[in-house]
């Protein structure tokens, strides 16, 4: 590879207000994958928020993990608070096609109303855990909860929050002849900067070596 | 949304092989950022390999993870080993023009060979970090580390490697005109599921609700 002479701009987290830092990582940690994430309160009322904070950790355990961060006065998510109060949540994953009604669930609503109500989307019952998911999303999967490591505390402080992935569900329109899903079927799309998506279809191979 | 009949494959992780449950994952945990990360060993040697199960936690404090996995007889890789030893690491972000350079950097080498010597990729010295960057990386984060969460031991084991930003550069080719990284311009690519990459050419917007 030529090297060029670039010039780099460098930025001191120290001395940035977090809300200008949180802009800035959104803008290149990127593409991040979504996961559309549905909880029920002890009281039983549904909640579906999307975080793209989200990743596979490992197969043993079969493990992923979102993070919820805090709000400006330091008061956890309501998928948080579910997720705590009833260790129990699903990960719908977000294909082109769900794109607008995802992204009407990041509104906030009263903790109390449910978004799968008040959006009109459908929902299924879960077979092993108590939230129920999205009954069109093309992949689900039933969690339960395995630990949450804060990360920092108060005003947008983090939270990762680890689940066990107890069950699977795969619509059979979006797996490929191998059985996994193909990424052309399956039609995900990613958070990029500010209020920007993108989508997976120009695609790619590199083989991995030895 | 018309909801209408769909059939779907229930996979329960509890009967399958953990290789085979992890390519499901990657196959629908899509499409996901890269951590290209370089640690250098307690002995000056320089490491770089690529981690796909990558993201953002918050930015208060501003913290990143990656989740390394244990290889199959169960032992760490050496970036892992470099982190734990040292307690520092550098995130370089992958754009379309990596691809190539940072794949062969997945390829296993002995523990002491470094992969910037073998393959030729140009480092520059971090600013408040040991590890060197990558000097063509469009982006590239200085971490501390903050905690390594253990989920599972053993072969194929996960571990989430938590790290404070410390620096932040950015190569001012990438930014945009309100000063944080223009997607067009950074051109990042994602992991899909086996050999499978995705560009983010294809963008949209949705302006997220009040």
């Amino acid at each position: 590879m030529v090297h060029r002479r670039r010039m780099f701009q460098t930025l001191d987290p120290d001395t940035l207000p977090p809300r200008e830092m949180y802009q800035h990582m959104i803008s290149f940690i990127t593409p991040r994958p979504i996961a559309w994430v549905s909880t029920v309160s002890p009281e039983g009322v549904t909640n579906l928020a999307p975080f793209s904070f989200f990743q596979g950790i490992t197969a043993k355990p079969p493990t992923v993990l979102f993070c919820p961060v805090n709000d400006r006065e330091g008061k956890p998510k309501d998928s948080l608070r579910n997720v705590e109060a009833t260790g129990e949540f699903v990960v719908n994953i977000v294909d082109f096609a769900h794109a607008a009604p995802m992204n009407a669930t990041s509104a906030p609503l009263p903790f109390g109303e449910s978004e799968f109500d008040k959006f009109g989307i459908a929902s299924t019952a879960s077979t092993k855990v108590k939230p129920p998911r999205v009954a069109t999303a093309p992949v689900a999967l039933e969690c339960v909860l395995h630990q949450i490591v804060r990360v920092g505390e108060g005003p947008l402080g983090g939270n990762i929050v680890i689940g066990r992935i107890v069950l699977v569900h795969i619509d059979e329109r979006v797996r490929g002849a191998d059985g996994l899903c193909d990424p052309a079927k399956l039609d995900t799309i990613a958070r990029l900067g500010g209020d920007g998506y993108a989508r997976t279809t120009e695609r790619f191979t590199v083989v991995r070596p030895g």
